[in-house]
């Protein structure tokens, strides 16, 4: 067999090894909505080589319920695989033979950053309930300094999915300066009611929760589960789309081919992935971070500034762009990327727009659709960098 | 003012008194489940009155939140307007100047009728989490003997929205010569699998608030009102379009113009009037008839005894037909309703069906939109009664 083929193989199907890194910032970020973080650390990941004129680094942010561990394994932990490890590795859509890729976690989030579970150095008394707010304008804030500390001025690309695709669309106003494309995927300018909403149910199921003890949990030696349960079996719902789902589960049982006729036990298979997804997720998740990411969720909407008015604020933006969207999300449904593509034109930016007919819901965005993978990929071959296809 | 104007505006607008009435039964009540209701009590209310003939009976079947208090209000409790008020009465299109109207309370609610917050007459037990399963079927089996008990040998049609128009369906499968006419709005054949997903979420929401106690909580002196609320307002979620919730709510401040920065308390108007609207259900709404209720929801699938043939399953009823959808219930899909339209014809039944194209989601079934409202009033202006208009 040849060598080469080998490889390509362990290349894509078994990825690479990585270590996370993390870095201290003691220099105080002040964030949007009045709160500070006096000091903080940020976890994040790197895969490929920043070329010689640093010109081919692209940032990967991350949504809700992922990491900077966006591709790869973790040694020792074979099934540590990042949550875009489809999209991002050697020969992927996101080539790391050709770009420097970054993942990094935010603050607020449970997965290594600076977050509501550790201690807050001006009161020596872990954070809990007292973590300041944190948006998207903040993250994006946070990631730049990142990007100061390893020596890289401009990315090549900035990109993500859902709230990523927020933070990335945050970037092109932050700083237009800084980025040269920004890829936007399954994502919206704000939230709509309905979105609030589902995040508002999550949230009152959590801090219901007798065991939330008000967000200081921590001191109290408990977890919310419950509330966690809840939230990721309804936030779970929503990733989905209906097509998928009667696809999937229909109204297939759980227990042979009868009714058991119970209203507390398992009957449909739909509630034991449900229940599943509920307690896997409580066994990590950290329930103030749920509370901050849906709020960050809900506070993002660069268009406020502007009586409204998505053009006149995307007019600040100066990166092409790549938007995404999936005709069966109903949580970012095609036409909020539409909305997104529409101001852009009207600025006259340079936007590709891709509507990939997929029926897997908001969550096709983290799925293998070749047409997807193949549009993503295309744009990103199309990126210039200094070392191209040589690094 | 003529004395003909204030009548008809006394009747449309101020409706008309109307007192609750109950039955007992001692023949115990098999249940689909497995279980048995040894004896029950059956609250019920009727309007107009029953002609000579007693051919002019409409029976009204209610969904999760409604009861037999269908339309008028209680002596002394001017705001006790039922729940399809606009629907039924004097002049409406369900015209009790025509038709004898009955709404029944079905067995394991919450409104009078025999419920699990009720005692077990077999143990002197409170039932509890003990009550038995209850089914569409049961159910219709129940509102069966009722019209035993009034003398009513068949109805000129049996109605219902939503959970309610499954009854009317069944009506249609297991007493087909008892009705001429089934009026079935907003349903459909059977819960899909995202259905049954967000009824999963709600009874777990309850199940799992330490108050429920595993469904004993009146030995308690509890409720389990954390529960209640998130399945409350979770399930107002679903009643809503996107479109209405836009419409009414959009991202709009609940005080003034700027955010507070919290994760815990109310921004935005939605969350408010979601967490009104589950503090006022979880006051008088009780956790296993929410069970209860919803599981009759997954239950329901007359097709399942003709592996999933539909057509086949409709081939026993002989009434005739009315359904009626609404664009933008995405909960009960017009295309639900299209299922059982194609059914229905290929059955060669007789079938009307309105696709109403109305902003307000699955609500719209009790709504005052004047397009729907006509089509109902048209079809009851064509069922055939012996003392049509004279009663």
């Amino acid at each position: 067999m040849p060598t080469a083929c080998v490889f390509s193989k362990a290349r894509t199907d078994m990825t690479f090894a990585v270590t996370p890194q993390s870095l201290n910032f003691d220099q105080p970020l002040q964030l949007k909505g009045g709160g500070v973080l006096s000091a903080y650390q940020l976890h994040y990941e790197t895969y490929g080589r920043l070329n010689a004129k640093r010109d081919n680094a692209v940032l990967i942010c991350h949504a809700l319920n992922a990491s900077h561990h966006v591709a790869g394994y973790h040694e020792g932990q074979p099934k540590s695989t990042g949550w875009w490890d489809n999209m991002v590795g050697p020969g992927k859509p996101v080539d790391t033979d050709r770009f420097f890729v970054i993942g990094v976690n935010n603050p607020g989030s449970c997965f290594g950053s600076t977050g509501p579970m550790h201690t807050n150095p001006q009161t020596q008394q872990v954070y809990g309930a007292d973590f300041p707010v944190v948006t998207v304008e903040d993250w994006v804030t946070a990631q730049a300094r990142l990007l100061d500390a390893l020596g890289i001025e401009q990315l090549a690309a900035v990109m993500g999915g859902s709230l990523g695709g927020m933070q990335a669309l945050s970037w092109s106003l932050q700083y237009p300066e800084r980025i040269r494309h920004a890829v936007v995927i399954a994502s919206a300018p704000n939230l709509n009611a309905e979105n609030i909403a589902f995040n508002e149910v999550a949230r009152r199921a959590i801090t219901t929760d007798p065991d939330f003890h008000g967000g200081d949990f921590y001191a109290h030696g408990v977890v919310p589960k419950r509330g966690l349960r809840i939230a990721r079996m309804l936030g779970h719902i929503t990733y989905l789309s209906d097509d998928v789902m009667n696809t999937k589960f229909g109204r297939a049982l759980q227990h042979g081919d009868a009714f058991k006729y119970s209203t507390q036990d398992i009957e449909f298979q739909i509630e034991s992935y449900l229940r599943y997804q509920g307690d896997k997720f409580s066994e990590y998740f950290d329930a103030n971070t749920y509370l901050l990411i849906t709020r960050a969720l809900d506070y993002f909407d660069p268009a406020s500034a502007h009586q409204g008015n998505l053009t006149a604020a995307l007019a600040a933006a100066t990166a092409k762009f790549l938007l995404v969207s999936f005709t069966t999300d109903w949580r970012f449904a095609p036409s909020r990327s539409r909305e997104m593509v529409q101001a852009l034109v009207a600025n006259q930016r340079d936007v590709s727009y891709a509507e990939i007919d997929a029926p897997h819901g908001h969550d096709a965005f983290l799925l293998d659709d070749p047409r997807y993978l193949k549009v993503v990929k295309s744009y990103f071959d199309g990126i210039q960098t200094s070392a191209a296809e040589a690094a």
